[in-house]
């Protein structure tokens, strides 16, 4: 059994990562890092956690207990001031390390690049023992567009989030009161994970995202000019993954059906008037856009079954 | 005191409409129409309702009440085969007479366009007696665009709709396990708007339709190529407008501002990476989406004050 | 024109009672005070708020502007301190002046009964310039109470309300991530409502709160031994209400039917097995429950007419 | 392995039931039944479902499979017109043969209630081979009041449940928009959960449901008087239980912690004011309310591990 580290347990992404390792059947939670829970039991986190859990200690100690994986579930200035130990694999769910260029990581975030691999398994797998792990914006914006890329250049991504993608930090905007039976665009035109799009795909895109009043699931609608066989192209790129799905002509994809999961769900569509293609990626932004595919990485970088410990199967109402 | 009548009164624009007739200082709602409340008070509708109203006729009954004006909230089959009395001006909330071309009404909708005008007060004013109250999408892209109109040649339009917008009628895809917590993207690429908003427009757009876990609300997010001053263009049109609002720069549109209302908010918005020009509009489908403009409409058609009983004012949270 | 000020007007009762205002026919607001928001215009508030509004001052100097009523709608803390000027009406929109035995009041609130008075039109009439506006679960539960309390001794009150009753303060628990989708039970057996209800019917009451994933309503059901004839009792106490509507026999409350609104409906049952009298009352919580009772009470104290200005009619679907 | 099959398999109940078997170790669905998709592949209920499955038949052949187990997971009328094939394990999901009482079986269902024994196994474990899975309501009920039977005499069981637990049917009550932003009493004083819990707890209970605007999950709140320790009573009857979990003191339950698994929550308060003992049981109506407890009683009478195939653990946020 190997062991594994969160640091930043508390937040929706490490309370979600612990969720896999739950069920992870060769990596184990040996230590929970949480600066606000220290010295408290894993139930003070969540009354469904049982005393078989050890209890938190510091995200400091939690990074030096010498776990064979680390996961950073931090913010990401935390992320970028943290030093990986020797040998660890460390996954970064924050967005301290996912740009490569210099000049726009320092934009976006004050961060340098530095030696870390992006890795978004189906289409650009982890290399080394540092991954950043993309953003959830990115992660379905790229399931839908990566295996166009070399025939486009340029793409509209309209996307719509439930609130976990904003985190547990409280904030006027993700105030229940603010967010219920609403919907609102933000960040329009300048939302960081464009970027982040834009490096991986070649080319820039116009991306806008909104706050749907669903607690998590995210759905990016792609619109493109593509001359070519686009539902090839995607069946072609995930027809043997266990965790992407191209929906047949004639199913939509649904939030509701990857919620909880860390599955994605694409459609390809041809818009009659305008023949412009329209690719649908559904994903749930903690599962495959956060949580679900650090354990992807991780076990890809140790070597372990690509999919343990992930939530891939059922059909829940 | 001008007299109205409410033919398929039952639905949700029916009753809708006869939301703003009972807040009309100059029109009464004289009969109201439902096949299927005949005989039945009004408070068979709505407990909200009391002994003033008249009980329910059948849809004939109240096509002939000799009113002076009729709300047609029928579906577009039962729009399409109404004969219109002599003198009576009619507002007609189905898709039926919406489209110009004989060719391309026969395709969608099997009706020919006849006499009727389309309905769009701040952009295509009604004209004479019969009158085509546009759809709640097309209102909604065509506040965004139509001000634009003379200077792109294309648009994306991707539309997130509450589920009322499908009306009162059970189908599996408007039952409640369906629609909460959920989002998807339906009929997409061949939503019988895009060529309503196509003809006014004068060029086709790209519009996907998707469905929100909210009762009502409307918000349509679009993509163009725009040479100008965008939002030069859009203030100058809705200057004047107690009904559509241009937001200030650094205001998002907001769904849960415009539900219960019949006003629209307008946001414009330039992409840092590919100058795409971003309008959003926010409406709700029931009320200027529909029966806040079928209401607006008559109002212009039979002279009388444009908002007379529209629901414009109010900061409710 | 009678004149208005707001004292903290920028949360939500506050921005409630001046949506009040503005369709008051005989009350217009003259001072808008918020100590985070001073200087700014009212579009600051809310864009649907124009440039006919003044800008926002310090509650201290709404409190001192000279209107003719002033609504209190800060915490029970400033409210317990604020010091009504000599001659205007003063509604407390705060818990502060609730309860009316000091040591049930020092216990609770920290606060001393003085001379307010209890506002709920219906039940408890205002008397004098110095109205204690009631708490939104207490307004169900004794509008569902009340007229029943000669003849009954307890009550279980099981309610549910929307997650504005509890404030635009950021909290975990109002966070969107914590109410979406979910529903649970706090303060059970010691919410602060419990005493303000106790001690307007003379007994005790069993008292649950429940956190609704929905923006606004509050529905409480309520159970009592009523040897009488309690629907009876109830249509005659609401009878000549245009606020308070008891439902006929087989149609069930809604909170849909009252979100928006300032009125209440009231719905009578005995179950068939135990003879439990059931009665249920669905009223807005941020309406009848603060803003709208609020209103109600300063047109009765100044002597206009009873419902001026408050949201009672429309059958929004 | 054994096999299973699945008599109504396209209802939410028995997709849920197929949910769980896809996760047994020991129990595999052999026979997918469904009168309206006979011939269709799995995938035309959800396309998560992928080609390993068989075919869908009629629902007599399902039942005639020759399966060990059939979950009977139609309406009642069908399963009380179904012939329990001889020797294989049937658990009913309806409502048919939930009644003891021969002429209460009568008035509610117009069934009989015949050799089937009531299987909820923390309290009433099934016997023999025909099994009666209790109702939803029932379910939270009795896992709250069940353990303190002997010391009460009534109580007062206010209920909330989301739309799931109406099924899958079309009706106006489950129309997504009388469900949204919406909250309602129905069947108030006269549900046919009421007498079921009855039976069980032998005395009558006041059962009000209502109808919540989420997806899935229930949650009870029982008031009675109970003079003892009863928090002892249900730690005792719940200590070494997997499924049903008593909260500590300080932590009130969540819907959200139960939706789309097969545990249960309770918790228990005492009212400051009253005295009355609050039980509080949480549950997911399609899970321990429906076909968790399936696969749960169907495991006990096979000899199986208890909890095989369950959704027990995770914490999602």
């Amino acid at each position: 059994m190997l062991e594994a580290s969160i640091v930043g347990c508390a937040g929706y992404t490490g309370q979600e990562t612990l969720d896999r390792l739950l069920a992870h059947p060769e990596l184990e939670p040996a230590a929970l890092g949480s600066d606000s829970l220290v010295g408290r039991p894993a139930s003070a986190l969540d009354p469904r956690l049982d005393g078989e859990l050890p209890a938190f200690v510091s995200n400091e100690e939690a990074a030096a207990s010498g776990a064979d994986v680390i996961f950073l579930c931090t913010d990401h200035a935390a992320a970028a001031a943290f030093e990986a130990p020797a040998d660890a694999v460390v996954v970064d769910l924050s967005a301290a390390h996912r740009l490569r260029d210099t000049q726009v990581a320092q934009a976006w975030y004050g961060t340098a690049p530095g030696a870390w691999s992006y890795g978004l398994p189906e289409l650009y797998p982890p290399e080394g023992r540092l991954i950043a792990n993309p953003g959830c914006y990115a992660t379905a914006a790229l399931l839908a567009l990566g295996p166009l890329a070399d025939d486009i250049d340029g793409a509209v991504v309209d996307a719509k989030s439930g609130v976990s993608g904003a985190g547990r930090t409280l904030r006027q905007s993700s105030h229940a009161g603010a967010v219920l039976e609403n919907l609102a665009p933000y960040a329009v035109g300048e939302h960081r994970h464009a970027p982040e799009i834009a490096e991986q795909l070649g080319f820039d895109v116009c991306f806008v995202p909104h706050l749907l009043p669903v607690r998590r699931g995210l759905l990016a609608t792609c619109y493109v000019r593509h001359p070519g066989d686009a539902r090839g192209a995607l069946e072609d790129a995930y027809g043997s993954s266990r965790v992407v799905r191209v929906l047949p002509e004639g199913v939509d994809p649904e939030l509701g059906r990857v919620q909880g999961t860390d599955t994605a769900e694409i459609a390809v569509y041809t818009d009659r008037a305008t023949s412009t293609t329209i690719v649908v990626c559904a994903i749930d932004n903690l599962g495959k856009g956060a949580a679900g595919q650090a354990v992807q990485n991780a076990n890809l970088v140790l070597g372990l079954d690509e999919t343990a410990g992930l939530r891939l199967s059922g059909v829940l109402v």
